[in-house]
């Protein structure tokens, strides 16, 4: 089984975190293919550059589609989701929905804790997307954006355990999701700390792909009556402008 | 990795068929452990029925629960799914639950076809309480009970297909859910003549076990803040009025 | 009239205090015949204990069904609310639930004050699954588990009243119930402390189980076409059996 | 006890066949004070007679308060329902609520079925504002407006008994509520040919205003922290001037 | 274009206010006439006077309709709006809805602050009203009564501020709304010191009434199939007499 | 004052017809700037589709920012819509969202009509959205997509006026939304056989482009605390490039 990890970052330092705690839970049968954008941001914090990156992800995914069988969107607040799903022709995931989803199936109500207020709101647009809001007691995070955001895995990991701890006592959460791709990993480092099953997104996301690719076929997808009409697109990309004219589907 | 397989209805037939569909979707790694519940009912059509199988079912898990690593609640409408969940030191996954969170990851909008009329108010009591309501187009039925449950997969075959058929077009349904235990493997072959992607709930319910082993710890379940305190249950079977003391966990 | 109050739970104390309560507001033309669990829990505090409990209250109902006109589910939480209503030919009031749908009657919202964290949890799914969530303003509880369950109605009383008191001046709570079966009748002692109107939910409860008596005629229910097929139930206890089977109704 | 049948409408007719109901639901114990509009309608069909018929209804109810320890404001519809509740210092009942509140604890969905398309759009507003649209299957009608409304009880009769089994078979309804005061009584006539629970909104009204009188206190009432504060009208009725004024309460 | 500024208060220096604004937003191509209550209340603060103010509401707009274009109902909580559109065959806006409507087009979450914690649950059944409410915060506002209502505006300033600033930050607040009539014109003057969109509703209202005036025709209204059958009503004003009769439509 | 018409579709046929209509609505004081994209689609018509094209839309705003007083978004769906109003500092406004938002202040509840079964799930998308579900009485649309689209606007005339028809009749519908670019222009007519107020998504985006200018100011938007943090971005169109990195605002 091949996966792509589409980090619609810049970061690569991130890629390879990700791509480490991918590996470790897909185990050696499936075969991890990190990718880490060429333009766009070092890291997405808002409903803009979002919309940006989720293109630049069309992108990604459509130059390395041959011989994969899954997406992950490594970015927390899954930009391209949606049209990800509609237009190529595998199970996309992206890392908030699989942890929320996930979440989901671990307690009846969960909290989504992440390391910077400027996130607060596209979070909570993403919940509210999901249809999942009734089910989720909100999203907590610390007052201020981290000064440094190399660091900030060290020094807010108190707070964030703190946060949990709140989202727990006041809201009632029975899992904890550690939000925000910068936070990969981090789950199973306080989760003794932290009285409620904790979810890292990275790898409820993998583990969701390997689960959507056993229980789908490719056939599935070609024979969907609501993938989009083939169209012919002006001044994209080549492999993206294939795809979007119906040519060389996997 | 060990999974209960939890029938809480009694047709032995219908955990073999499941059981295999699950050994096939799990692959060789990992033990299934098929458990038919020897009271109550030949199977579930209502709430009263779920109320009375949960309770059952509790019995089936606590009697099995050394060295297992999750559960799988093999009945559409996941009776007792909540409960469970709560006392259980482990992932408990409901088949209807995990089929519609599936659905959810594999396009926007889902539509449950099922075999009779009698099962459609207790499957969206399902939808309602899992909070997906939003992303649902409704369950679809035949207008009449089957006739003979045993053969009804043979001769129900063209409505279903023709039920999702409609949920696609009239409701513009992405993802087809087929429900019931009784239609567990159907799926992939209908799947055909039905141009969305169709999901057969018992491949998800394990899809999603193996999910959720692989991203929790035990000791995050045990460290749950709100596991239910231990009690001193009366009249109730040994191995779960244990559970319920607080003792003998896994 | 004759009233089942059915307390799933063994507290017969208990029982005595709600019978005393339920014959004050039904005067002497009812009948009020009150049974108490003689398996399960002492109180019942989860989800788990939920589902067990109701399948004991179905048997509790079905021994006693002759000549029954309503039954009250007499605890916090309506175990197998759902199921007894569809089951048994009869109106069949929860306490939750007809709190929750007086003080709709009372107010435009209302909120639930209790004596435990540990009840939030399962008072809000019964919010959720009532539909009425929108008219709600939360669940409020001291921050810790009572030490002492027999002495709380004393050492609580003034917590009780200020956490009501804080759900009027910052929830906008205009109905305040008083939730949990080890509460009742405490309900009018601290209602001159509190500015909004006070429900006590087992009141609440024989009040309704009495005006719906006075709507619906047995016909009503026995010709539902939603009644629950006739099962062959196995390893049950027999009165519950008959009822299942379709035999001796009322 | 001494329940107000505030009919808004200025049908004599209408108010005598509701009270009939009223009595015989609430038995010689209950003094049943049936009052008819002298200004404004024949009967009600919009939200802007509503509007106005509900300030008619507040002065009717000021003039008659004395003595009074309910209200049923007896238009299906409910005009003034939220204003007269804030306002008067004791239970205020309408048809509507209390018909869909005493539904939903008799079955998990309800439908209304009503005589006139027109009605259509109101009734749906009350369901909304009740909040309980989650368990309503909608609002069902003959496709024209009567063109007689004396003589459509009988007209119309079969019409009804085919919607109603409609919202079962189709919508899944467990109770029919049979919506407008010009249907009042028409419920028990029918309900044989219905296969669900069929609801009279009148005596739900008047069973539930009984219920509300006695789980309530009218001090609770007066104590209320967000009764209006005291304010000068100008150009009113005096009854209802006064009550303005926080003068002559009960 | 000329455009009705109904206030249902009878405070004319409230209504001098607000036309000042209206006509500052408006531009000396419209018409705005200000229309202050004869009858009613000071000003409106609880469900029980908007009832009783809609209703002469309608009277105000009825005796003004010739030549009129819009209607703007200038009391935040917009007493009679949904019976005023339907019967009025032009354009009516509503303060509080037109402010939601235009805070959802300028950001994703919007607040409302007002002055008083006793409008609070009215402005909340306005926002539960307008279906919005999933993209409202909440409403925030002082812990107590203005002592003095006439001095407020300047009394108040902080506390305003620092309650909005309290929305943006703990809320997520995109758009703040300085609801309430007596409020009018103070959003222009706190906004420098808001981080956030801040909304003037009659500035919002009047903007609005134009902008459905300019989509809208004359007989787009009349032809309306939902508007109210023509009824001989007794006892009212003779301008709404007429209206509700059918006649003497604009 | 200048107002942005951004069409990010490629028909310049399409943009000339709004941009007519545009015109029309604002009068001679506002200058409406037509842009078309020059990359992308002849037209949206799927999820993936937008996710590309509000990209494109960003690059369009951003190069003809100098001097614009608010964008109007000139795509039935919306693309882009929710991250071009947090980055940029001025009004935008969708079609979509404009057209709903104006339906909700002329009537209780609005249906949407457009040309082709393949629009319908992404414009349900956009109601959800919108957080409108509950007053949207859903998306009616032929059975087939339009063999030409360019005809369509004459074929398929007496179809749509049927699908308003039925959407009045049996779903209620007071408003009527006439979804999709390609139909700009035809409400008003079609207008006379549709007994409901019939709404031009572009009409009404235009008239609220207009009416937000009047309500806010610059300093409003370039104050917001939401607004997104400065980024460096690599790879991006310069005007846009600038824009993110906080420079070059208006």
């Amino acid at each position: 089984m091949r996966i792509l990890l589409v980090n619609p970052n810049m970061s690569t330092d991130m890629t390879d975190r990700m791509a480490d705690i991918a590996r470790r839970i897909a185990g050696p049968d499936v075969d991890i293919v990190p990718l880490t954008a060429r333009s766009g941001f070092p890291y997405i914090a808002s409903r803009a550059e979002a919309q940006i990156a989720g293109g630049i992800a069309f992108d990604m995914i459509a130059e390395n589609l041959a011989g994969a069988d899954a997406v992950v969107m490594a970015a927390f607040g899954d930009p391209g989701l949606r049209g990800a799903r509609e237009l190529f022709d595998l199970p996309v995931i992206g890392m908030a929905e699989a942890a929320m989803l996930s979440a989901a199936m671990l307690g009846e109500r969960f909290a989504i804790v992440t390391f910077s207020p400027v996130m607060r709101r596209w979070y909570l647009d993403c919940v509210h997307d999901s249809g999942l809001m009734g089910r989720c007691c909100g999203v907590r995070t610390p007052k201020a954006h981290p000064a440094d955001m190399a660091s900030m895995r060290e020094t807010l990991r108190a707070d964030l355990v703190a946060l949990a701890r709140q989202a727990i006592d006041e809201d009632g959460a029975e899992v904890i999701i550690l939000g925000g791709a910068p936070l990969a990993g981090l789950a199973p480092e306080i989760s003794d700390m932290v009285p409620a099953i904790v979810i890292d997104p990275i790898a409820a996301a993998v583990s969701q792909a390997i689960a959507m690719v056993r229980i789908t076929t490719p056939s599935g997808f070609l024979d969907r009556q609501y993938r989009p009409l083939p169209k012919q697109a002006t001044g994209l990309a080549p492999a993206l402008t294939d795809i979007l004219a119906g040519q060389m589907r996997q």
